[in-house]
């Protein structure tokens, strides 16, 4: 098989993580033994579990001497909760390891080299885009030192995010509803502007189908710097933790999110907050649920951006199209300014 | 080969036709002889000249008798500028004819009927839906006496057809462009309003890809009740006829080019017009460009439509989403209100 193919797989494995390492990365790992052959799959499964890398040696037991290890994320050398995944590599006789992307922390870089210094052959960046996607949140994270933010809205095909007498119920398909509580189950954090939350008064929660709460919550955030928001709203419900923040920038609130471990955050919106963020330069991914709806009236999907010559407008670098329930489904990651 | 997979190929040979057969449908035909080989194929393929079964079976040949004929449209038993289809069928020995789409028409009805009189098999309504959509405007005109209107727009994914400081070159991609240039030469006439006349100054003639005038033009219509347009605008540079239209309602400006046999409008906008024609229920289809980028402000895509509360939406029945060039194309029909 060729290190493309087997590195797909390593990344689909990786995929299985999502939404219970953090504030871990998700990592993949296929051990094939000395003649080709898969010998064992891995996952890291959640925080405080086992290493990816880990579970697919255990998997392969005495075949993986000699074997190649495919790996998503570049093996660590630091022992963290578990001991370092070189150590185990080695102790397990794999001859070859390939992986993905290379590991950006600071504690953790370095396993390829010690691998190389060990004798063992290594290749870097196989299907490294791939594997960037699947582990978008936390490499983001790494790198900046600040959580991974991504804007969803929902709007009608005229750019509206409610008609004009602030109905928005509901402009989107229960498919993709049933998405956003997928996205809320997979984050650490969901950020909502006072503004939404004073005319909607949403949960935040990330629910079932049937309604019931999921059993992951993510924590709640309202942004409410002038202390708009009463204590009976729903999102003080008390049914998951929630944090009413009066930060004053969204630097300065993704620096109070970091600080705590939040490793990635879904922005809700409101257009104003969302605006906010895209201004600073500090909207990671954008997730739009186009509705096949005309409206002609009611607030817009974005504003207070500052934006105003189409030659500033902010491209997206468009990875999904898709169609959800009737609405299209469009994600990108915002392209550098020019 | 079944009866739908050789209508499907009268389709294709149809649409063909589009852009040169107005005010005439599209229409397809294809032979089989008595063995079930394709003997003929052939598509009406301008006005004036020879209908699609014509055209079928003077490729068929001797081989047409005994075998089958599949139109498109119920052939046609009156005498235009050409003979009735019927009529060639008859004589050519066809012994069953398979169409799709009964012809509106009250002078051209009936050709079922008088080919079953004289013994031939009729089936009908076969791939009834694809031969519909191929012929959509020519149908909407036959059934509704009035033009066909298909409303393009180009928006970015928050619903800005310009930045706020009014620039829009270019919201879409280069592609998208030339689909409207391809839109252009298929219609009878392209329609905008006043304002953006005065605001963007378009030329509204279907062009090549180097620029150049291609060699069938659209009717310019410019709505303008309060004759702002001025005599300098580019519409009326001279280099296709231009109508200015004081119509007081879009009924009354499409009553008027009912009156000149245009068939097919293509309404540009800007977003006030297409609301009053959205309004009034006089768009039988929208097509739209949605361009991955964002803006936050600058004027909405739609305007004017009076519709206050999201249970008025106007739905629209998707029936082509693609990519273009990077945007994302959505085409459908506005859903018949609840
Ligand atoms: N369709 C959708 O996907 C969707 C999603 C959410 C909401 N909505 C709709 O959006 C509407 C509410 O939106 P909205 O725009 O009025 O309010 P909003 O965006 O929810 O609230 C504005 C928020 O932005 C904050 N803010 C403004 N500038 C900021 C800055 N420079 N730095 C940090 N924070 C800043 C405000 O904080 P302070 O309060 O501290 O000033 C406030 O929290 C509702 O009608 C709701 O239905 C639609
Ligand atoms: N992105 C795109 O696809 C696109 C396409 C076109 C335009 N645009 C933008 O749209 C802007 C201009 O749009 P706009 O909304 O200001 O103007 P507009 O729609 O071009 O002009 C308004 C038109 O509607 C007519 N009208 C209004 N109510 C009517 C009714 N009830 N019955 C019949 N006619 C009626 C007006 O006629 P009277 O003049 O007689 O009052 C006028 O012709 C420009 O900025 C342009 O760049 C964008």
């Amino acid at each position: 098989m060729p290190d493309r193919e087997v590195m797909a797989r390593a990344v689909a494995l990786a995929a299985r993580g999502l939404g219970t390492t953090s504030p871990n990365p998700v990592v993949g790992c296929v051990v094939l033994d000395a003649a080709g052959e898969v010998a064992g799959e891995g996952w890291h499964e959640r925080a405080g579990g086992p290493h990816a890398e880990v579970n697919a040696l255990a998997a392969a037991g005495d075949r993986a001497r000699g074997g190649t290890a495919y790996v998503t994320l570049e093996p660590c050398n630091h022992t963290g909760r578990t001991g370092p995944c070189v150590q185990a590599l080695l102790r397990a006789g794999i001859a070859r390891v390939v992986f993905a992307v290379a590991d950006p922390g600071a504690l953790a870089g370095g396993g390829a080299r010690e691998l190389r210094a060990a004798g063992v052959e290594v290749v870097a960046g196989v299907l490294a885009e791939e594997a960037e996607r699947v582990n978008e949140a936390w490499l983001t994270s790494a790198r900046r030192h600040r959580p991974h933010v991504l804007w969803k809205f929902a709007a009608t095909l005229d750019g509206r995010s409610a008609a004009a007498d602030g109905t928005s119920r509901w402009i989107s398909s229960a498919a993709s509803r049933g998405q956003v509580h997928d996205l809320r189950r997979r984050v650490d954090a969901v950020v909502a502007g006072s503004g939404t939350v004073l005319a909607d008064d949403p949960r935040l929660t990330a629910r079932e189908p049937d309604g019931t709460l999921s059993a992951r919550q993510p924590l709640r955030v309202v942004v409410d710097r002038r202390g708009r928001v009463p204590a009976t709203a729903a999102v003080l419900d008390g049914s998951a933790p929630t944090l009413v923040s009066t930060a004053a920038t969204p630097a300065d609130l993704l620096a109070e999110l970091h600080e705590r471990g939040v490793v990635s955050v879904l922005l809700e919106g409101g257009p104003t907050l969302a605006g906010a963020f895209l201004a600073a330069g500090l909207v990671d991914r954008v997730t739009a649920y186009v509705a096949p709806t005309l409206l002609g009236a009611g607030p817009a999907a974005l504003a207070g951006t500052g934006i105003t010559t189409i030659a500033d407008a902010v491209g997206l670098d468009v990875d999904d199209v898709s169609v959800v329930g009737g609405d299209v489904r469009l994600s990108g990651r915002p392209a550098p300014r020019r």
